[in-house]
């Protein structure tokens, strides 16, 4: 019998340890691969003009031919969004649930791949094989319908990766978290567990989606004005209950933009929203209704519920102008780095009389807290645990959680992108390291803003710049035109005139005595340009523009 | 009798409102004008380059003769840091406590102020009477010490200012809030209070200081190795509870930085610290002794605790590197905006084996909650209240928890920066506007910095730049020198020289096609470039760089 033989078993993460977003965890089960996850990243403030951050996938493309399967547990974009590049360099069939697919099929169009690929609809009641492997599912609650997580069974046992995940007991969709099928996999002996840990830190037990609704309805009882909900279009469960209790007070819906529109749609027709006929109305007609008939949802281009929050905030936005009389539920939390701005937007909101509604009524997690965990651990009751998906400090918590349910310390390990784990005998060590970072997309290119880009970017943006140009005869070495000085981002020039002149002056002095001296290296005048500019600027200014010194030869 | 004639009596915000930091009260009695704080703000994210945020006090500098006293309520720089910058504006005396004013003065060294400023030292004990108004003081307690409210007694009642306060029933040094003064001042009647509302928000009532010096207490026990607590510098409340505990356990204590070794001078010698005989040592010392005799301060160049923590945590600390022994007490709060660069720092540090102690345990605000907000109102007993120090969302909250003891709505005033509330017969009512707004410096450029600065700053930082120098013969109409192109920020040109080239081309045809037809007009000329390089480059990049096209005549 070929099962004798001992399954060799290796898992890393590409990305998603160490840092939210990216997530991307790869599983060797002897020669095959599969990938989970393909996620993205917003990137960090320091990443000057930069779109988006993916895991770099070097080594995985090295490995290209044994990679059999790409698993997406659910359709958010920290795991689906890295997708669009990895198929540029990976083939692999992907599988998914039938809405994960689906907006997985749509973020494609949208960004006008034209890559095939091939893709398998999970039933998370049946099995898959691959080769010889055998996959199983199991079905999670999260913030998006049709979330899973999945085990792979090797003959050292399964090793079970949650996805994200929460316990939710009264689920909006109805759609409960299979709890017995996990416990069945773990019945059955689980080597390890791959487990969701960005909410590691909370304390006690996430709260059901559907406390939200009821607040929600609470709020559309007491509006006498237009309700005004900005959420993650991704978010259906909350769209659902903002739906119901639009009809439940015989409101009309709107929706904010067509991004918005694109995924209800989809949602509605694969029967994951259910809309009452005529519900919806266009966001162009709402005038024509008396505003205590109105409920609109609102999210970004790119469905987050921020940018609406600060367009409307600013008046910026095109179609919806606030009103006194409106209430507007911030239905989020401000991720971090963003509170800022949100804090800022609801301040304004509420200086022009906006009721507005956030905070924790009216927003919970999608992610496991303390005791979920617990119970995580308690009903899969893996031999070792990989914290995944989440900052250092919440995977360590996650340890701590662990070793407090009795799972010894040196049974949990906490990587870093790219430390392997390989599993013999059903003993778990650390053992290589493959490489993996991050990748900058910028506009079309992908990985081409690398640190002197960013470098750059990041002076430009503190002093801005200034520029030399100067015409030299290459014979007769003499100053044919210029210095002419352009700035940009350094000081308003009209204001600053003799501040020009006199670093004009200073060129022209240092040029003078260059060209008196014979010397004929441009590049050392440009730094006695750039020296005796800089030394001036920054005692006349204490500022340090970047100082661009260029010379035209005839 | 002159009293009989009524005391006319305005009061605005020049700053404080709708905003953090930026703190500044104006009073006007008569003829007589009094300016309550003068702060400073650090910049938002999008005033890229921009050093400090203050007040704009053009309005007060055209009633500058009538303005008779500065009262300066503490010592932290969102209330004294625009001083340097007002005193070039306006004479006039400089009130505060003796702590207060020695921080100013120091303060006025570092930034090398030439102004002299006459200063008058506050002893809460004692009124003081400037022309015909008199005004008393209480003492207050805060995250620094020696920190005062203030009451202007005017014939329609008195005006009280809190500052920033917080009651400490059992304050580290021992100076407890003048809770009987201010009843006394709340008995004689009261026509407006302007009261701190930074933490309206938050429920029940600030814990007292010494409740994070038992907890430090706790780690400096617990430790094996140092012990690095990172704070404000300004908070000697806080250092004093280090050093006790540092004391305690038989540890030396070292200071992170001249700063910090200035401050903590000037307290000692004053008596707002009290320190044991050889408790300092020199950070470089600290090697020469076993870890667990060591404890050390640490803040930043200006007295904050985010700078050293990332400092360490990156390891670019120049005198401290951080050892897996170590645990480090982040003893504040990441002020909004900052959590991100907060939260990755300590992971770090807990990534190499750092125990970090954060959170609620080794913080307490110096500000306000709720209830004691309802005590201020009951023991003042105001007509009326103006919210003051906090964003907008602050000042509302504040407002309903007035209105929650019994305060009639109608007698809260929310005010935008530059409102003017004027009381006639003990009536209030919002009058006039006066101009006001925020003033951004950076280097030494006070208010030279405007919008279009800041947007070519935030288009460099987002793309970069692209320059394009070519110089023409002027009757030749001949390209002599170029097309040149240089780039920062943009794409890294090794990898794209293709890309350059084609631009150079793409330059070189519109060039070409202009001056055959023989345009004269440069300006039509640059746009031509600019445009055709903007579509190619968007087009192959889907970036947008700043383009400066140059053109030299010869």
């Amino acid at each position: 019998m070929q099962n004798q033989q001992e399954d060799k078993v290796k898992i890393y993460a590409m990305g998603g340890v160490g840092e939210i977003g990216n997530n991307m965890t790869v599983i060797e089960i002897n020669e095959d691969i599969f990938i989970i996850d393909a996620g993205m990243m917003h990137p960090k403030d320091e990443m000057f003009g930069v779109d988006t951050v993916i895991p770099d996938i070097t080594h995985l493309e090295q490995k290209r031919d044994r990679i059999k399967a790409i698993f997406l547990t659910h359709a958010h974009s920290e795991h689906i969004g890295g997708i669009p590049y990895l198929i540029k360099k990976i083939k692999a069939p992907i599988y998914g649930t039938t809405l994960t697919l689906a907006f997985l099929e749509q973020m494609l169009r949208e960004m006008k791949s034209n890559k095939k690929v091939k893709t398998y609809t999970i039933d998370p009641d049946k099995e898959v094989w691959i080769g010889s492997n055998r996959v199983s599912f199991f079905r999670t609650n999260h913030s998006i319908p049709d979330s899973v997580g999945l085990a792979f069974h090797t003959s050292q046992g399964a090793i079970v990766h949650t996805g994200d995940f929460k316990f939710d007991y009264t689920p909006v969709d109805g759609v409960k978290f299979d709890l017995s099928k996990l416990t069945r996999i773990g019945d059955e002996g689980v080597l390890c567990l791959l487990s969701d840990s960005k909410n590691a830190e909370l304390p006690g037990h996430t709260p059901s989606e559907s406390t939200v609704g009821e607040r929600i309805e609470d709020v559309f009882y007491f509006a006498e004005g237009r309700v005004i909900t900005a959420l993650y279009a991704s978010n259906l469960h909350r769209i659902q209950q903002v739906v119901n209790a639009a009809v439940q007070t015989k409101r009309k819906v709107a929706l904010d933009n067509r991004y918005l529109e694109r995924l209800v749609g989809i949602a509605t027709k694969l029967g994951y929203l259910h809309v009452p006929k005529h519900t919806f109305i266009s966001l162009d007609k709402i005038d024509k209704r008396p505003d205590r008939e109105i409920a609109i949802i609102s999210t970004g281009p790119e469905g987050d519920p921020m940018s609406p929050l600060i367009k409307i905030a600013n008046h910026s936005h095109k179609k919806l102008q606030p009103k006194d009389t409106d209430i507007f539920i911030y239905a989020s939390s401000a991720s971090p780095g963003d509170e800022k701005d949100v804090t800022k937007a609801i301040d304004s909101l509420m200086r022009i009389g906006v009721q507005v509604v956030y905070g924790k009524d009216v927003h919970v997690s999608g992610h496991a807290s303390e005791e979920d965990l617990k119970l995580m651990l308690e009903l899969v009751r893996p031999k070792y645990l990989i914290p995944i998906h989440g900052e250092f400090r919440m995977l360590k918590v996650h340890m701590d959680i662990a070793a407090s349910t009795g799972l010894p310390l040196h049974h949990v390990f906490l990587l870093d992108k790219g430390d392997v784990v390989e599993f013999t005998k059903g003993e778990a060590r650390e053992t290589e390291k493959v490489p993996a970072g991050q990748v900058l997309v910028d506009g079309l290119g992908v990985g081409d803003v690398g640190n002197i880009v960013l470098r750059d970017r990041r002076l430009l943006a503190e002093d801005g710049t200034l520029i030399v140009v100067v015409t030299l005869g290459r014979r007769s070495k003499a100053i044919l035109s210029g210095p002419e000085i352009i700035t940009r981002g350094f000081v308003y020039v009209r204001e600053s005139e003799e501040l020009i002149e006199d670093a004009n002056q200073i060129v022209t002095e240092v040029l003078s005595k260059a060209l008196n001296e014979k010397v004929s290296e441009w590049s050392s005048l440009k730094n006695g340009i750039r020296d005796a500019l800089g030394r001036y600027l920054y005692d006349k200014t204490k500022r340090r523009p970047m100082i661009l010194p260029i010379i035209m030869e005839i």
